[in-house]
């Protein structure tokens, strides 16, 4: 079958490689066939050291179910499922507490295992990872369901850490694909108002269909002042931190009002600490973390396929299998927002 | 009146200073008649560059209504009362929002006011700071009702930021009075076990009297293991960060388990930051701050009056007002482990 192979920095390459095939009796073999390129692979993108073997790419897919190993009871052949971007088993003490993305049993996609930018995958722990989905591929609901594989999940996690809810302005860092799902889904939590940091208008302006009343292009300081001229003077209740720089966390630290929280879910990457009397005076409480997808998934999918909460303008831009490089290349140079892969 | 004034590190004289008086119609006077030094006087004891006009200490104080201003309301001459260490209006928006230590119009001791350590203190805004109690100067509970003042509500607060409830594991890293009071808190709010970091036996013993069954002598990585070891590998639901150190705080995150939380409230010092990547695969949640005495005290003050919360026993020395630059040497020392104060 063929697959989405990175070599290095800028390097992604389409590539023949073993065919996805059943290995221990709780895999499945998902035929993918819609997937997606993620924010957090652009930092791989970005830096990843030149290695001749290449990484396997790609943890957002939706695909039908091809074949269960003897052990698997949850999914069968034809099935459409979602596959969220860690695998889990869905039975250890932190998937029972609603944590599957510290699965004792469970990891990420690549490295040894399949990606979802393929034509194929291997499944671990099928039935803890899988999501049954009550459509058909071609349904026009796919992307928007997709979206629940990551970043409407992610975006959503910040908001729950960062304690959204009414009567609360939310101030939202970034507006990527997860700071956009994430300003949609603080306000499906009922948020009082929502501002949005970004500078590139396309993204600010489906930030305000997706419910942002204000936006902020400033970055740092003034940005953080920015948001307290807007809040009264006193900083917004709920922070969600959608970046991943040392830079942007003391932003979100800065701009939270004494007693608010920021909701963090940005991959740190840069190893810039944050001082904690940064935000010891102000009590303000941050959190989030890896998004514990499977868990968000069910609870959100109902509203997902009733249009209520409809993430899909975020991808603007669909390839096939053969467009994946050309799709890293959009999104690293911000031509495209999220790159939809039909493969 | 005499007071207790700091000159620089190691400098502690009781002084004559002016008396304390009504200055605003919301002022009260209050003749002190217990105090206390805290562990946070200590970093300034350690540190505080040579002052020529000193600076007034004391932010833990228990009193006898003196005086009144024309627009006091909720106190009277002859009250017995309770001062938290900070003061606050008890009308703004954030004293309504259980956050009186963010309070609008309030402060902490010392500084152009008077400090707990002395003969008398004007009290700014009387209304929202002051708490009235029940009991005459000379109850024996009185201690036990001074911690409330702040290592006891500030344990507490390191308790609930790291969300402690039944069957949660309990961490507590540091044996000092905020430590201990940390443990007792605790034990109160229902922890299934709780494990004191400490290497101090008099200190250790007594977090055992207060509800811990396990003692980690060891610091750093050593003590993160050991917790693990304790925890089934996976670490303690909730970590009370009662120390202030970047250290300190990097181990506490470090011993929670995916999922967990770690209440802050140790005051940081050394500006020592923390790296995001240290949590964010585990969901470890970061809250705390400075304790809202002012709300804590009346919703603890039925448990202390009623002996259910004795947190009395971390006063292990007794001093009249000359005694105060021999408590701060003996707890610097650590000789005492928290000085009681008879002005």
């Amino acid at each position: 079958m063929r697959a989405a192979v990175m070599f290095g920095a800028g390097d992604v390459q389409v590539k023949e490689v073993p065919d996805a095939r059943i290995d221990r009796p709780t895999d499945a073999v998902v035929r993918v066939t819609h997937a997606a390129i993620c924010g957090s692979d652009l930092w791989r993108y970005g830096k990843m050291p030149p290695n001749p073997d290449g990484v396997r790419l790609g943890h957002e897919f939706i695909g039908v179910v091809e074949e269960t190993g003897a052990e698997v009871t949850s999914v069968r052949r034809g099935d459409v499922v979602l596959a969220p971007f860690k695998w889990s088993d869905g039975r250890c003490e932190f998937c029972r507490d609603g944590l599957p993305n510290s699965c004792l049993n469970g990891g990420f996609w690549g490295g040894e295992l399949d990606g979802g930018q393929g034509e194929a995958v291997r499944v671990p722990q099928a039935d803890g990872t899988l999501l049954p989905l009550p459509m058909e591929p071609d349904d026009p609901r796919v992307p928007a369901v997709l979206a629940l594989s990551d970043v409407l999940c992610t975006g959503h996690h910040a908001a729950r850490a960062a304690q959204v809810g009414p009567g609360r302005t939310v101030a939202v860092v970034g507006d990527g694909a997860v700071g956009l799902c994430g300003v949609l889904a603080a306000s499906r939590l009922g948020a009082e108002r929502i501002i949005v940091l970004g500078r590139h208008t396309a993204r600010t302006d489906l930030a305000r269909r997706f419910g942002a009343v204000e936006v902020v292009p400033e970055r740092g300081t003034e940005a953080v002042e920015r948001v307290k001229e807007l809040t009264g003077g006193h900083g917004a209740h709920a922070v969600l931190e959608c970046v991943g720089t040392g830079a942007a966390l003391r932003d979100a630290l800065d701009m939270a009002r004494p007693g608010g929280a920021v909701g963090y879910v940005g991959v740190p990457q840069d190893g810039d600490g944050v001082d904690a009397r940064r935000f010891y005076r102000r009590n303000v409480t941050l959190a989030g973390g890896v998004a514990p997808a499977r868990a968000y998934a069910p609870e959100l999918l109902p509203d997902v396929l009733s249009g209520r909460l409809d993430a899909s303008a975020i991808f603007d831009r669909t390839v096939g299998l053969d467009g994946v490089p050309d799709g890293y290349k959009a999104m690293a140079e911000r031509e495209a927002l999220k790159v939809l892969i039909r493969p």
